[in-house]
């Protein structure tokens, strides 16, 4: 994994991807202390940054072994930038989801063209499931994060933020990542080492998913007690990956932790100030900007605000509690 | 009123206006029987359109007037708009607001260092009060809608479509914009006669709020009988403006009205496919693309969401309802 696989990856979702603007509010800045910088991936197409790497692996394929189609497991988000990024290559796409995932990305992977095959997160496999089904099919697996050219997609978020921080003149900042395996948050990393060194990559998860925040301190891999219990439905995945934990020891700073009812707070506050829809996993980095703000040094903060897909009944909790 | 004013608004709201993107979802394509491009002013400082006109009348002050401050009036949108724009100008600024508008706006104008006057709506005369107190103060009087200045502003969001359009090979749409008292739909309307010739703008309103619409058909001003009673509290304007009206003649087609419980679904709908936070008055266009399709000739729409600030309470109406 370098730079030049992240511009490769650039070059590649040029005219697919949309380039999401740098947003902020002097409400917020007035909440966190600091200027904080919004970079919105819930306005990606599939309302996560997930397509980013989807685009960037399946266009990455040779074209006889995309023809065959393509298999990804997914709690959501990745589903549907899978199944959008593969019905634009013009190929099939089969999907493993948890049967717990919120309806709305079940909805919609399926309205996308994708196979569904829904699997209980407690008792089975995804990953024997998926392999099975891609022998099987002649599918073509793409990983959710430990993937090289879905790490490089995602991380041309990076480039963006450092071409439009550097455009108002900032170049020392402290970037706060939602963080479940880590591809998002290891390939922003990536991206600002190179073009941004000045700019320090935090990965924040919820309470009872710090994996990565206690890997960071331990130097080796921990893993999550549970695989349920946060309403971070996006982000809660077991550990980091064995691609993604390198970079992220490597590159970032120390983990921030934060509870659910922080992230319907900076829902709520995202709804009020920004006029975005964020879901609880998306919510965490914003939450950590405006009430952890005690544990950030530096004067200013860019937050990856990292997907949208939220049940109305979650919004309206997070309005009717902090709205 | 000419294109030369709106480029010249487009220069000294370089680098203080957000360009906002123009979003599209494959849902609301299906929805609306044809493609769908989404300018989303709800995401420019203070949550609407409004502080483009508010940047652009007050930086086109002599520095000597400019420094007595600017009184305004108000629903909310502009509120903030001129309030946020006098204080990123070092200025005072007053703002006269009914005193049923919503909380939020109310607040959030004060916050951004304005000082309120309320008065009520459906009694007190707002021209009266804001001359008055202009003239007590030497303060400028910014109006909403009938002011060269404050058009050229919003005439900018023309000239971002028509390259925005240009740039995925569109130059033929046909261009819905929600209307009050048309300062937004005029700029807009010269911007692209000069820019996108092949685009038509078509003013959008509430029921019982058509009198731009009304107007368009009998050829001149008319009026609307009440001035309350919708939830589009952005866009109840008794009429259209004397130097608005006779650019909406020139340029726009028919007008087209849409009721307030398809602003509630287009607001779901913006929240479901766009991540977006549309305010009622802001979805009256997306609700005339998704509902009223029968009533739209061309290929393609594009939609200006024009503003987000909504209350969590309304907010979450409609997506109880439709969301």
């Amino acid at each position: 994994m370098n730079i030049d696989m992240i511009q490769a990856a650039n070059s590649r979702l040029d005219g697919r991807v949309r380039r999401t603007p740098l947003l902020s509010s002097p409400f917020l800045d007035e909440i966190a202390g600091r200027r904080v910088f919004v970079k919105p991936e819930c306005l990606q197409h599939t309302g996560s940054f997930k397509f980013r790497g989807a685009w960037s692996a399946i266009s990455a394929l040779d074209p006889a072994v995309r023809a065959k189609g393509v298999i990804a497991y997914s709690s959501g988000n990745h589903a549907q930038g899978v199944a959008f990024a593969a019905r634009e290559h013009g190929i099939n796409s089969v999907i493993v989801m948890p049967g717990d995932a919120p309806k709305l990305k079940i909805d919609n992977t399926k309205a996308l063209g994708a196979e569904i095959i829904l699997y209980d997160r407690a008792t089975e496999d995804r990953d024997a499931i998926s392999a099975k089904l891609a022998n099987e099919r002649g599918l073509t697996l793409i990983k959710p994060f430990d993937n090289d050219l879905v790490i490089a997609g995602q991380g041309t978020i990076g480039l963006e933020i450092a071409d439009q921080a550097a455009a108002i003149g900032i170049d020392s900042a402290c970037v706060l990542v939602p963080c479940g395996g880590g591809g998002l948050t290891s390939g922003i990393a990536l991206a600002l080492a190179a073009k941004a060194p000045g700019m320090i990559v935090r990965p924040v998860e919820p309470e009872g998913f710090d994996d990565v925040a206690r890997s960071l301190i331990s130097g080796r891999k921990e893993t999550n007690a549970r695989s349920t219990g946060s309403i971070c439905d996006a982000i809660l995945t077991p550990s980091a990956g064995d691609i993604t934990f390198p970079i992220l020891k490597r590159l970032c700073g120390p983990g921030l932790v934060v509870s659910d009812d922080a992230c319907l707070r900076a829902m709520a506050q995202a709804f009020n100030r920004l006029k975005l829809v964020a879901e609880p996993g998306g919510a965490v980095a914003l939450a950590a900007a405006l009430f952890h703000r005690d544990q950030i040094e530096s004067d200013t903060v860019v937050v990856v605000i990292s997907g949208g897909n939220v049940d109305a009944g979650m919004f309206t909790t997070a309005l009717d509690n902090f709205g």
